[in-house]
């Protein structure tokens, strides 16, 4: 019971931020994404080419969070993004006092919205509200379809599912059933947007930048 | 100050029944191998594989963590291996008291080894003690070949490192540079023995079956 109790105190904690982060963005009206996934599903390469294919249409912020290296931020930065890096030290999840601080620091005014990749885990992130208008959920094929049906939060708490990599099913290379991963994740949340993509080659990507394009224009609900 | 604290206090607790299944294991003088890696790495394939190939060297026991569901253990329980499900509903990582009780269950006394599946998660497992014998990361290549400087705290304490699925390095479906994430890993922890494995194909896994038999003859240090 305990650790139950501090836990809540902990999310009450983040919580008070969260909400302080909605009314920040809120009063600038801009629209903030949380990206979620496991290690390695591709979100640093998503956000990069979405933010070149869309830098006529958006002008997108980045707060990157890492466990440890600036990597994911120096491969922002090459697309002349602002981008602010945030490393957790160990911790497996950004919390909300962690975004308040970065969107003081980005040039929020100047944006049109503001991506948040997440550390890489598929579990944690998605308990800690950031103040975020809508997560993004991100799995890549190669991590297999049952991973809805194993994982449910984070595609039960998002607005889009990013299903990458799917270049890897052309010819084989990785077995993945889309509709079993779209059904079992729709299950959990019917208003689910699916989008399978292929970061890589391009594919499937315009459906993707359609909705955000959307998303920016009529605010998240 | 205080969730530091807090967080000390459930990782004593937590290491006290570590402590107590290391005196188990050891007075039983069977091997015990937690394998930790991102969901989707291809843990279960790598165990039934192993299983099953090494139905005349070693009688091996699982115990598998989820955070739901047991799709894991029914694959398990395909290659005829005893198998005890643990869900955690919810829990990032598996802890030491689960371990106690599902070693109590196994039967532990008919076996050579029993091999852990901890939550698909590649930050919050490393943290918590299970009274093993040894750690095993896994890391699939589409995942990429960064992650060992990324999320550096499986990879310093772990024995092993399956790189798994090379399988889809062949023809450039993936670009994964072995040899940075071996050096990466090795800087972390310059002991660690490192596998190219596919579990799909079998390729490779005859140095890890080798590696696991003399480990099972001698005990892991």
């Amino acid at each position: 019971m305990e650790k139950i109790n501090i836990e809540k105190k902990i999310l009450r904690e983040n919580d008070k931020h969260a909400f302080e982060n909605v009314m920040f963005l809120t009063d600038k009206k801009k629209l903030c994404l949380n990206m979620i996934s496991s290690p390695g599903s591709g979100k640093t390469t998503i956000l990069a080419r979405t933010i070149t294919e869309l830098k006529d249409k958006l002008r997108i912020g980045v707060i990157e969070g890492d466990i440890q290296t600036d990597i994911d931020a120096e491969r922002i930065r090459a697309t002349d993004a602002p981008v602010i890096q945030i490393n957790t030290e160990g911790a497996c999840h950004l919390s909300a006092p962690q975004i308040s601080e970065a969107l003081r620091t980005l040039p929020v005014d100047e944006l049109d919205m503001i991506l948040i990749e997440n550390v890489g885990n598929l579990v944690c992130p998605s308990a800690f509200a950031l103040g975020e208008s809508g997560k993004i959920a991100v799995l890549s094929v190669a991590e297999g379809d049952d991973k809805p049906a194993k994982y449910p939060a984070i595609f039960a708490k998002s607005k889009v599912l990013l299903l990458n990599k799917i270049d890897l099913m052309a010819g084989g290379h990785v077995d993945f059933d889309i509709e079993r991963a779209t059904a079992d994740a729709r299950r959990l949340n019917k208003s689910l947007e699916v989008f399978p993509i292929s970061a890589r080659t391009g594919e499937g990507m315009s459906d993707w930048y359609d909705w955000l394009v959307e998303s920016v224009r009529k605010g998240v609900d």
